[in-house]
């Protein structure tokens, strides 16, 4: 059967979602859990890869269980049991066999969370990027809304990233204060490589005056980013949900 | 001159505030980094110790720097160059030769995260409780209240707590919800050797309904905590602040 499962981890201590020859990965964490409890080899396949230290609130992955006998319900307390603290899976569920949890995405949100202080706070700083203290978070708030619509977005994609197209659709796009938190919340019907933090790079800057609506425009419209601008740290990333047609 | 800091730090990786022989501790860590800077060895006071794995958002320690041309408020900035992420000093001042982090202190709040879910929730999980799903968030409040006000907490302190008196001030007690999380804030003039994880496992135990308002108030006449209360997690609980007299 093909199963579908609902991820959250903390990305700290990780290399990454995909497997790979050096590091420890989320994948193969979930794929060895897997293999010791039902005594099976898969290749689970995600919605995305995250990059390292990247976190996951609903990353969503599938993989095809050749027992028929589980509750696919079950899988995951079943899964939960030998896997770490900091990757636990929030949902496992049937699906049908068509089901790919990468090319049956619909939308994804992800969060690019900062937080503004002088010093770092230790409760806050795993998980959030600290920004400096003069930002404008009202140009923030207006360059967020560009990113909005159908866009070529040559100019947010990094460098190795090996995509075909660069057009993406951004369905929403917005920046919450939460106390001292700055939280970019985006949706789109796809992301480049680095193309969240690389907004959040520009959203930054738009803060801090260093760039504005204008060379924003001209930057989704001829693809060329500003050498300027700074791909932001990863653990300032939550990948929030995936999004698939009912 | 007479130092004041205030710290905030991430527990989860040091045995607790107070040097020991054994395992690394974040009084340790910050005398070793005052040291470094300023090639003098001091001995830090907190407003009280921590246990291993408690949090602190604002926790309180002094000391005596010979040192007098050190600008105080300068004092942060250098300690945090030395510090690891996990234990910054948020601010550094100079006080009165008499000042005392802990016999000055006049109110501590402490706050208690729970959160509820089925599931570990790896981005949650590191500073809060998972508790079940079944609670009743009504009931706790309904406890909570009733710590208010001047009582003998006997029934609240650790056995292997040394305090000469278990009266206590509580100044303010409640439990607010945000999302999924419940947070139990308290206020009093000092708590007793593991009270506050105590108070909690007494409001978790109240929202599953196994202890009523009246075993409570028993507990706070009798001084005798029934044998089933648990004294929760040290992850869920962080000092929020320590208020002295202006």
């Amino acid at each position: 059967m093909k199963v579908k499962l609902t991820v959250s981890y903390d990305g700290t201590n990780y290399c990454g979602w995909q497997v790979q020859p050096n590091g420890v990965t989320i994948q193969k964490i979930i794929e060895d859990a897997i293999e010791e409890t039902f005594n099976e080899k898969v290749s689970l396949k995600a919605s995305g890869r995250t990059d390292a230290g990247v976190h996951a609130k609903g990353q969503v992955a599938s993989f095809i269980l050749k027992n028929e006998k589980v509750s696919a319900e079950n899988i995951a307390k079943a899964l939960n049991t030998k896997l770490p603290s900091d990757i636990k899976i929030i949902k496992s569920e049937k699906v049908e066999d068509s089901f790919d949890a990468n090319l049956s995405a619909k939308r994804k949100t992800y969060c690019y969370s900062m937080y503004n202080s002088d010093v770092i706070l230790p409760l806050i700083d795993r998980y959030s990027f600290k920004i400096d203290d003069r930002i404008k978070v009202k140009n923030m708030k207006k360059v967020a809304r560009l990113f909005k619509g159908k866009h070529d977005f040559k100019a947010f994609n990094a460098s190795k990233g090996g995509a075909v197209t660069t057009e993406r659709i951004i369905y929403s796009s917005k920046i919450k204060v939460k106390e001292n938190n700055l939280l970019f919340f985006v949706t789109g019907n796809g992301f480049l490589y680095n193309m969240v933090r690389i907004m959040a790079g520009v959203l930054y800057d738009a803060g801090l005056g260093k760039i504005t609506k204008k060379d924003v425009v001209k930057m989704l419209k001829t693809g060329k980013r500003p050498y300027s601008v700074k791909t932001l740290p990863a653990k300032g990333l939550t990948l929030y949900n995936v999004k698939y047609q009912k």
